[in-house]
C-alpha cells in the first residue's frame, strides 16, 4: 500500500538515504530535522507513518513518540524508532513510549519496506473506522478519540501457543503478572480455544512440533471469529524470512528469541492497546447509531424504530401465517402527575413505567414509546389471550406498588389503561392492527381506566 | 493479507493445482464443484474472495458472478474468473457479470497472488465501513446494502492522464457515452486536477514522455484528497513488472494496450461501482449518527444535540471573553391549536414554526427542539441588542402569515412568546445563561403572549 512516510532525523544524509530506498519503492516521503518539527506535520494529518530517529538534539525520539501517542489526534499514526544500536533498554524506553516497532542502524532494506508495509496496511484498515468515529464526536458523543488513546493495555486475555515447556512458562509468568494467560501446545487445539473466547493478543510459536506456526497465524487472519485479534510471533533468529512472510500477510508483531522478559510485556501491552482502540471506536460508532433510535428520557425504542421494523415484522407474519400482537400503554391522568408534582417527576414516573414494562417483555418483543406518556408494545407469535394476560399482568404491577419520584422523598399511585389488538387475516399493514389497539385503548379509558380492554371479537 | 479464498471449480485436478498453489502463500482454501454450491458458501459469509472457473456444466461462471454480484449480501466479494482462452468476449461478458477480474490458464503464480492480495486488501479496507452499515441497516435505517448493490457505475467524473493524444481521444470517446471525461497530458498538473476536483475513477497512462506514470498512482493514493478513488493503469505488455507493482501498494485494475473500447468501458464501470458501493455505506453510517441528535418532526437539532454542544461553546465564549446569546421560544396556546384542528395540524404548525426560524438563523447557531413546542436558538458571537432585534424579526415572522394545515385546506393564526438571554461574566455554565432566558419567556407569557422579553438588565 502506497503511503507518506514522515522521516525524522537531525542528520541530513540519513533523511536523504531514506528518502531515496522509500521513494524507489513508490512511498511520498516528507522530512522533519527534529521533534517539534515532526509533530506539527503528524498533527496537521500529513503523514501515515513516522520512521523517528532516537538520537537527536532538544526532543530526542522517546520524547516525541511519547507525544505523539498520547495526543488522540496522532495516537493512531504507527511509530518505528530508529537506533543506531540494538540495546535492550533503547527498545524498551522506545516500546514504553508506545513506539510500533525498531529498526537499526544500518538498516535492512527488505525489514524497512515489510514493516512499513504492514503497519500502513493495518492503519488502512482502521482509518474508515477512526473517521466514523470522529464523526460521532462532531455529533456529541463525547471524544471517542481521547477515550480510546487513554486505554492502558492491561488486564488483558492472552493466548500463547508454546509447546516448549519451560519457556511457555517463564513467558507466561511475566505476562501473568498484568494479564490472564491461556496456555496451549497443540495448534490444532490452539484454534478451536481462539475461536471459542475472545482473546486480546495470541502469541504463537513459528517453531512447533511439526507444525508450521505460521500457518496457524494465517488461519487466525482469515477467520470472522479471530481476524481482528493482534497476533505476535514467536521466532528463532534464523527464521527472518518466515517473519516477513507473516508481517505481510497481517500477523502484527514478533519477538525475537530468547524472549526478553520486559520486551515481551512491553509488546503485548502495545498490541492489546491498539486493539482496544480499535474497539472504543467502533463501540462509539455503534452507540451514536443506536442513540438514533432509542429514547433518551426512558431507554425504550422510539417511535422512529417502531415504524422501521413494524411493517418488515408485519410482513413476516402474514407471510409465514404467523400471529403478532400489538399493546398500546396509556398513563392515566398523567398531566395531573405533572401539573402537581412537576415535569421532573412526571419524568421520574415514565422512567419507572418503562422499567416496569421491560419486566413483562421478551428481546423479541418490539417496546417503543410513541407519545408523551405512550407506549407501543409488538408481540411477536403471541395471539389474544395471551396478549390479554401480559397486559394484565403490566396493569397490576403498575397499579400494585406506588412509584416513588422527587429522589425518593414521595411515591405516586400511577394507573395505565391498555388497549389490545391482534393481527387479523384482513389486516393490510400494522396500522390496521394498530387501529384497533387504539379503538381498544379509548374504551378503557371510557370505562374508567386502569383497564385493559382488547378489540372487539 | 491472509484470506480464504473460494476456488470454484468443476475439475478436481484443477481444484487441487490451485489450492496447493494458495496453501503455500499460506491463504485459506474452499473448494466448490458447481455453482450453486459456491453461492452457498459466499451468503454464509465464509470467504473473502472467489476464484471462478467460467466452464462448467449447469450454472456457469457468468451466472454465478451475475448472482453474487445481484445478491447484497455477497455483492461486496471481489471475483476473478477463470477462463482457458484468453478471449476479449469471454472478457466482457465477465465484466458485464461484474467479475472483478480475470486470469488466463494456465495461471501465473505471480499473476494470482498479487492479484489476490491486491483485492482481498482493497476489501479490508470496506469490511469495516460494510459491518457499521449492516448495523445501522438493523437499527431501522432502510437497507443501504441493497442501495449500494443497485448502483449502475454510470454518469460518472472520469479523469484520464495520457499524453498520447489519438489514443486519449478514442478512449475519451468511448468512455464519453456514459461519463463526463477530462484529458490531462501533463502528470503533475494532473495531481492537481485530481485534488482539486472529486473524480470517480482516474486512468493513468504508465508510459508518459518523461515521466513515471507509477509515481503519480502513488501519489493519488497517498493523499487524502484522493486515496479513495479508484485508479486505472494503462500499461504496455512488457510492462508487467510495473503492474504488480502498482496493484501490490493499492492500484485498482490497468487496461492492457492496444485498449479494448469494450473492456475500457465495462472496467471503468466497475470501478466507479465499487467506489459508490463504500460511498452509500458511508452515506448511511453517517446519516444514522446523524439521525441521533436529530428531532424527527422537525430536522431541527434534538435537545441531546443541544447538551452535549452547549457545554462546549460556552465554555469557548468564556475562555475567549466572546458574547453569546440565548432564545427560548415557545408557541403560544399550542395546547388550543392540538385541541382545535388535531394532532397533525399541531405537527405541521411545528415544522413551518421551523422553516421560518431556519430562515433567520445562521449555521454556526444552535437551534434546537426542547421540548413540545418549545425552540432553544443559542447564538455565538451575539450581544444582546442584537439577539432581541433576531428575535423580534422571528416573532414577527411568525405573526405576519397565518400558518396552513390539514394539507393547505386551513390555515391557523399562529403567535410565539421568546425569552432573550446573554452570557454574563459572573455565569459559571450554559445552564445560567437559559435560566434568565427561560424567565425573560416566564414575563413575556405573563404581560399577554407575542412578546420579546430580555432578561432584566
Amino acid at each position: 500500500m502506497s503511503a507518506r512516510v514522515l522521516i525524522v532525523d537531525d542528520l541530513f544524509p540519513n533523511v536523504k538515504l531514506l528518502e531515496t530506498k522509500l521513494s524507489l519503492e513508490y512511498f511520498d516521503v516528507l522530512a522533519a530535522m527534529n521533534g517539534p518539527d515532526a509533530i506539527a506535520i503528524c498533527e496537521k494529518g500529513l503523514c501515515d507513518i513516522v520512521l523517528l530517529d532516537v538520537m537527536m538534539p532538544g526532543m530526542d525520539g522517546f520524547e516525541v513518540c511519547r507525544h505523539l501517542k498520547n495526543n488522540p489526534v496522532t495516537a493512531h499514526l504507527p511509530v518505528v524508532m530508529v537506533t543506531a544500536l540494538d540495546q535492550p533498554s533503547d527498545r524498551l524506553r522506545g516500546l514504553d513510549a508506545g513506539a510500533d516497532d525498531f529498526l537499526t542502524k544500518p538498516i535492512d532494506d527488505t525489514a524497512l519496506f515489510t514493516r512499513v508495509r504492514s503497519l500502513v496496511r493495518l492503519k488502512a484498515v482502521t482509518d474508515e473506522l477512526r473517521s466514523r468515529a470522529m464523526a460521532s464526536r462532531d455529533f456529541g458523543m463525547g471524544d471517542p478519540l481521547a477515550l480510546a488513546t487513554a486505554e492502558t493495555g492491561l488486564n488483558a486475555q492472552i493466548l500463547m501457543v508454546e509447546d516448549r515447556r519451560a519457556s511457555a512458562e517463564r513467558m507466561a509468568a511475566s505476562l501473568g503478572q498484568h494479564h490472564v494467560v491461556t496456555l496451549e501446545a497443540d495448534p490444532h487445539q490452539a484454534l478451536l480455544t481462539a475461536t471459542d473466547h475472545a482473546f486480546d493478543a495470541i502469541l504463537v510459536s513459528l517453531d512447533l512440533a511439526g507444525f508450521d506456526g505460521l500457518r496457524l497465524c494465517s488461519q487466525l487472519r482469515s477467520l470472522d471469529r479471530t481476524r481482528s485479534v493482534p497476533l505476535i510471533m514467536l521466532a528463532e533468529p534464523h527464521d527472518r524470512s518466515r517473519i516477513m512472510r507473516g508481517l505481510d500477510f497481517g500477523v502484527h508483531d514478533y519477538l525475537m528469541r530468547p524472549v526478553d522478559r520486559n520486551e515481551l510485556v512491553a509488546r503485548v501491552r502495545t498490541q492489546v492497546r491498539r486493539k482496544r482502540f480499535s474497539e472504543v471506536l467502533r463501540g462509539a460508532v455503534q452507540a451514536s447509531m443506536e442513540l438514533a433510535v432509542t429514547d433518551g428520557l426512558t431507554g425504550l425504542h422510539n417511535r422512529r424504530y417502531l415504524d422501521s421494523h413494524l411493517g418488515t415484522l408485519f410482513g413476516d407474519a402474514i407471510a409465514r401465517q404467523r400471529p403478532v400482537a400489538a399493546l398500546i400503554l396509556d398513563i392515566d391522568r398523567f398531566k395531573s402527575i405533572n401539573d402537581t408534582y412537576g415535569h421532573e417527576a412526571g419524568d421520574e414516573v415514565l422512567r419507572t413505567f418503562a422499567e416496569r414494562i421491560r419486566l413483562h417483555t421478551r428481546g423479541i418483543d418490539i417496546v417503543a414509546r410513541y407519545g408523551g406518556e405512550e407506549v407501543v408494545i409488538i408481540l411477536p407469535e403471541v395471539g389474544l389471550p395471551e396478549a390479554q394476560l401480559i397486559a394484565e399482568r403490566i396493569r397490576e404491577r403498575v397499579e400494585m406498588m406506588p412509584f416513588s419520584v422527587q429522589r425518593a422523598t414521595r411515591s405516586v399511585g400511577v394507573t395505565v389503561s391498555i388497549g389490545v389488538a391482534v393481527r387479523d387475516p384482513a389486516d393490510v399493514s400494522a396500522g390496521d392492527m394498530l387501529k384497533r389497539a387504539d379503538l381498544a385503548l379509548y374504551r378503557a379509558k371510557a370505562a374508567g381506566r386502569n383497564r385493559v380492554e382488547a378489540q372487539a371479537a
